[in-house]
Parts: C-alpha cells; sequence; structure tokens
C-alpha cells in the first residue's frame, strides 16, 4: 500500500497494517467483511471472501508466468564490444534487454537474465544467476550468488503448497557488496531492496520482500524469513536469523545465533534467541 | 531392515532398532555376541566382533566405488532431440543411460550424471548437480542445487574419519520443489527421501538416510543431520537444524531456529533449542 | 607477530595478543602510545596515532589489488597434456601458473585461478571456484565450493563499510575433505588454514584467517567468524557457530546448534547458546 498511487488498486487484510492503509495514497481497496470497516469512507471497497485468494487470481490475470521461473531462454553468449569497457569472462550468457554500465566487469561461467540493469563499475562474480534484478553503481556481486528467483511465500494454513505468484524485483543499491553463495529471492507484490552501501556476508539468504537499509553489515549465514524491514547501519553477527514482518531501526545491533523474533526499536543492542537485551542475555548466561 | 527381503543380509548394532529387527523379513542377521540375544530364534546369524566395520568391508566387496565420488566422466553435451519436447539451455552435461521424461526444463551449465531418472513436465534449474537420484513428476530443482553425493557419515569415536560408503540414493517425490542452493546427500546403506508435494526453500541441507513425508514445508538454511525420518505435512522455519535418527510425527510444526534433538509426536508445535512445546518456549523466554 | 622473522615489521594492537609480542622475533613493531609501554625495550617502534588504519595503508602500498576481488583474466582452457594423469572434466578454466600433482581430477565448469597449487591426488569436484590456495595430496574439494575469496573484516565501529586488505592464503593439507557448497576466505595478514586429515561437511562457512587443526570433523552448516584457532581432533556438530578471535583446545566437541563465545579448554564437550558443559546444557534444558 505504501508506494500506490491514487489509480492503484491494493488489499486490506491484517490491522498490522493499518497505518500503511491510513498513508495510503490508493482510492481502491480490496478487502474483506470484516476489515472493511477500517477502510476510510471516502476510498472505495472491492468486497471479495478470501483476500489473498483474489489477489493471487488477479495477479495471475495479469502475470500469467508470475509462477515460472523456468531458465531464461532468451540468453546468448555475451558480446563484449555491446558495452563501453566491459571487462567480461569466458561463458557469459546474457537475457534479452540486458543493459550493462560502463567499466564493469562480469567473470566466467555467470548468467543474466532478461531485462536486468546493471549500472557503471559493477563487478560480477563468477557462476553468479541475476534475474528480475536492478543493481545500482560500484556494486560487487560475488561468486555463486543467486538473485532473483520467486519467493519461498505460501498461502497461510494450507497444506497443499499453493504459491503465491512473485511479480516483485530485487533492487540492490550502489556501493553494495553481495557475497558468495548468497541468495536474495525476488519480491512477490513489492520489491526485495538492498541499501546502499550494504554488505553481506558469504552464505547469507534474504527472502521475498525484505527491505535492507544502508550501510548494513550482514555477517556470514544470516538468514531473514519475508517482509522484513531492517534499518540504515544494522550490524547483524553471524548466523542470526531475523523472522518475517518485523521493524529492525536504525543502528540496531544483533549478536551471532540471534533468533529475533519482535521488533527492536533504533540503537538497541541484541542476542539471544529469542533476541533480547544484549547485557540482560550475557549476564543470564553466566 | 525395514526394506529388506527374505535372501537380503541385513545388521543390528543398537537397541533402538529392536522393532525393526522384529519386524524384518530378512532371514539373516550380522550382528555381534552383545546383540545377538535379540535376534528372533528362527532368523541365521553371522557373529562378528565389530558390525559397522564388517558391513563396511562387505558394502565395499559388492560397491568397490562407494567411497567415490569424482565427477561422471560419461557426460556429454545433452542432445536435445533424444527427448521427447525437451527444453534444454546451454553447456548442458548429461551422463550414461540419463533418461529424461516428456515436457522437461533443463537450465544452463546443468549437469546430470549417468542413470539418473527425471520423470514428466519437471523442470530443472541452472547450474545444478544430479547424481544417484530418481526424480518424480512435476518437480522443480533449482538453480545450483546439488544433489546425490556422498553422505557426510563416519564411524562412531573413531578419529581417523573412516568414511561409511553410501550406496543408495536420492529418491524424490512428483510436485517437489527443491531450492536453490539445496545440497541433499545421497543415503548410506537406504535411501534419502523427499516425499510427494514436499517444498525445500533455498540453502537447506539434507544429510544422508533423511526420510521427508508429503507435503512438507522446509524454510530456508533448515538442517538434517544424517538418518532422521520426518512425517506428512511438517513445517519448519528457517535455519531450524534436526539431530540425527530422530522420527518427527505428522503435522509438526518446528519454529524458526528451533534445535530439534529429541523425536517429536504428530500434530505438536514446538520451538526453542533444545526445542521444546512452543507455548511453553515463548512464555519462558518473556 | 607468530610467523614474523626479525626483519619483519608487525603491529601490535591489543592486549589480547601480549603472549605472541612477547615471543615474536620481529624487531620492529608499529603500535600506538597506548600500547606501546608493553613493547619490550630491545624493539624498536613505529609509533602512530590509528594502528589499524596505518597498517591498511602500508599493505595497501605493497599490495595495491589487496581489496580487488575480480574474476582472474588470465584464465584458459586446461590442456590436459600438460599434467602427469590427470582426468579432467569439460569446461574448465586454469589461470597463469597453476600447479597440479600427479593423478588429479577436476570436474566440470571448475576454476583454478593463477598461482594456485595443487598437490598430488587431488580430486577436485565439478563447479568449484579456488583462488590463493595452496592445497596438500589426497585432499578432495566437493562441488560447488568456493575458496580463497577476500575475507569480511572491517575496521572496527566503523559505519563507512572500510574493507581491510586480505593478502593472505588458503592452506589446505593432506587427506583434507571440503563440501559441498563450501566457502572458504583467505586471510587478511596471515592465513586461513585447514589442517591435515580434516573433514568439512555441506554449507560451512570459513572466514578469514581462520586456523583449523588435524583430524576435525565439521559437521553441515557450521559456521566460523574471523580469527579463530581450532585445535585437532575436534569435532563440530551442525549448525553450530564459532565467534571471533577464540582459541578451541584439542578433542573439543562441540554439540549441533552451538553458539561458543569462548575459548574452549581442550578435552571439554560443549552444548548450548552460549555454550557451556554438555551435561550443564542438557540437565538445564530438562
Amino acid at each position: 500500500m505504501n508506494y500506490a498511487n491514487k489509480n492503484d488498486v491494493t488489499f486490506f487484510n491484517s490491522t498490522s497494517y493499518l497505518d500503511s492503509l491510513k498513508k495510503t495514497k490508493s482510492n481502491l481497496i480490496l478487502t474483506n467483511k470484516k476489515f472493511s470497516i477500517y477502510v476510510p469512507k471516502q476510498k472505495k471497497i472491492i468486497l471479495v471472501k478470501d483476500v489473498l485468494l483474489s489477489v493471487y487470481k488477479i495477479v495471475l490475470l495479469f502475470y500469467p508466468n508470475a509462477l515460472e521461473d523456468i531458465y531464461d531462454t532468451t540468453v546468448k553468449p555475451i558480446k563484449k564490444k555491446s558495452f563501453y569497457k566491459l571487462n567480461a569472462g569466458k561463458n557469459i550468457l546474457l537475457g534479452k534487454n540486458v543493459k550493462i554500465g560502463k567499466n564493469c566487469t562480469i567473470g566466467h561461467n555467470t548468467i543474466i537474465e532478461q531485462n536486468v540493469i546493471v549500472s557503471d563499475n559493477c563487478q560480477i562474480g563468477n557462476n553468479v544467476i541475476i534475474k528480475n534484478c536492478i543493481i545500482g553503481k560500484n556494486t560487487r556481486i560475488l561468486d555463486g550468488a543467486i538473485i532473483g528467483k520467486k519467493g519461498f511465500g505460501f498461502y497461510p494454513n494450507n497444506f497443499k503448497n499453493v504459491r503465491y505468484p512473485h511479480v516483485g524485483h530485487v533492487i540492490i543499491g550502489n556501493n553494495v557488496e553481495i557475497g558468495s553463495n548468497n541468495t536474495i529471492d525476488r519480491g512477490s507484490l513489492s520489491n526485495t531492496i538492498i541499501g546502499d552501501g550494504s554488505f553481506l556476508d558469504n552464505q547469507v539468504h534474504i527472502a521475498h520482500n525484505v527491505k535492507i537499509g544502508k550501510n548494513c553489515i550482514i555477517t556470514g549465514q544470516v538468514g531473514f524469513a519475508g517482509s522484513s524491514t531492517i534499518g540504515n547501519r544494522v550490524m547483524i553477527g553471524g548466523q542470526a536469523g531475523i523472522s518475517g514482518h518485523l521493524t529492525i531501526g536504525d543502528n540496531v545491533q544483533i549478536g551471532g545465533g540471534s533468533g529475533v523474533i519482535k521488533s527492536i526499536p533504533s540503537n538497541s543492542k541484541v542476542m539471544g534467541y529469542p533476541a533480547k537485551n544484549i547485557r540482560q542475555f550475557l549476564k543470564e548466561s553466566k
């Protein structure tokens, strides 16, 4: 809802997003009877029985391939001369309409799928796979990273494993570093975002719709469940895990191995499973 | 023992498997003096000093390459026309005697080693490596997954790192999804199994002999130690770990970050390290 | 300091390394006013304001590319006949001056960058990337491992993400096994070391400067932060994490899922987060 304009349709299915509902510019809200009472009177309502299922059906009407993620059949071996001062390795495959800025380097065996945009001065490693992604300037993507596949989102409480459509992108800022063997999924209805200047170590996993702020340091094997928002200058120690739909403030420090299951206000230092004030954790564990 | 027929030899080396010993159809049990007293009288016994070491030697007699895992020297670039309605990318290598069903897609740079069977309508991504594996219908293997290598099993209490032989396979059911950068090891003397309809997120690790039931949802960075059995419709949150030789019942829900070190009865919800009843965990950690 | 000779310059910036300062053969110590009082009188001191920043500047003078990690532009398709009894797959790329011993096997799509040394009887899998690395005899590197990239080290308390230079190597011993999709970073000013006979399972992450002893068993998804030293015959269960700058003694056993934040004396068995005596952990968690 936060990114919708007045002619966009949006949906409302949880009171956790009441704040977004009040602020949205959208004038057309898809919701059910129970939640319709929260919708401001000047907005129009599309009343449905099952909100998420309706959104699913509408999205598939517009994006019939949102659940498919087969390999890019448009790729061809890279033509180095098509790009300005490109330093490219061997066996690179580029999809249709890929844009690459000046002074980039791309390693061996890397695949960049159709419509991906890579800005100036980027360094992309070997064996990297990138799809549905826009990358800022001076950013480094290290060997073996896999970026832009559909997220792991399902209908809640549904054991038939009905996959949620993923029509979003991965938006990576300037001066970012994405570590080796990272996996970063694209957004479902919004985007997955890695802010300017943030650095990710090896084997980090970032699920769909996660927004990471600027100048963060995310250490090895950290994992983010879907749809959490991380502030600026956040430091996260190795193997920590962040649950879904949380908000982590600015300057937060999260100790290695922590399991964060609640939102954390800015300037806090936490550790533990579940994560709590770091002093309390260290005191209790003596 | 559970899969042995009357002409098969099997072995007995732990009272944890008393139940299997009673039910096995095998008439020839390899065991040591201490455990021989449990063997039903109608069975024949092969008495040895060190059961596991004897099994190791016998297996190597029949499978001299069970400890070798070098790259497949039989592979050749795929011939697309050999398969019905195959949609194949570039630089794909197929080993001898690989079978691929109709309507499959295979991404770039993927290696499928000898004797692997892929059933109809499967989608295999880029940079995937598959060996010693049978895959059901409508199953998706995402980018960078590595399936079928030998497991990480050693003789207990032996610091010389003597590797156990791995002659089993990975059996993947219908409608399964294996996530990006997953690692799934083949079984040692039985198989590693992923049941129909189960979905695995990115960076999941599944050790040798693990059996996962049907319609499970296994979230990012979850790890399974060897030989555990997981029921149907089990949901496991991100980064949880399941110790070896456990039995997890049907419909169990395991919270993110949990460390499961005991078997869990069906229909339980657990969380924590070690994992306990989820309500108790959340109460205690307030 | 431990590896410096009398003509080498070394630096001193923390009383944790007082012991090394006393033992170093180096006669020229770069340090600041505060720490200069600890330097033995017979040594010469280079006094600076910010020790780490000065080291950074000096290192970059000698190794101007220590912060660059672009793909190796010197690689060429392997010439099998250049090596004795080499068993090599397809699409292999070797950098300038790579040395490979006799009787080695190298899998498909693997990249070995310039100056890497592989000793006799090694087996290297498919899709492996190796740089800045020396590998002993009879060692196995499994599919998808990424070895030798720069570590994830920054100036402490500096939110501008200034990367520390990494001029060290990864030194892998004899009879070692490196698992699938492992990531092992090279050292910054010293080396990352994996001792003879140690075995690493899949998805293990080893940060810069970590020294692992001999005959260790490191199970799946274990992670090591930078600069820790691990003894011989150490066994570490799945998903355990070891913080930075610790010393783990010989014969230590660390239970799966543990978070180790203190050094551990030899012959201990620990488990928990933070890790403690395993009996105490299991008792407390009943």
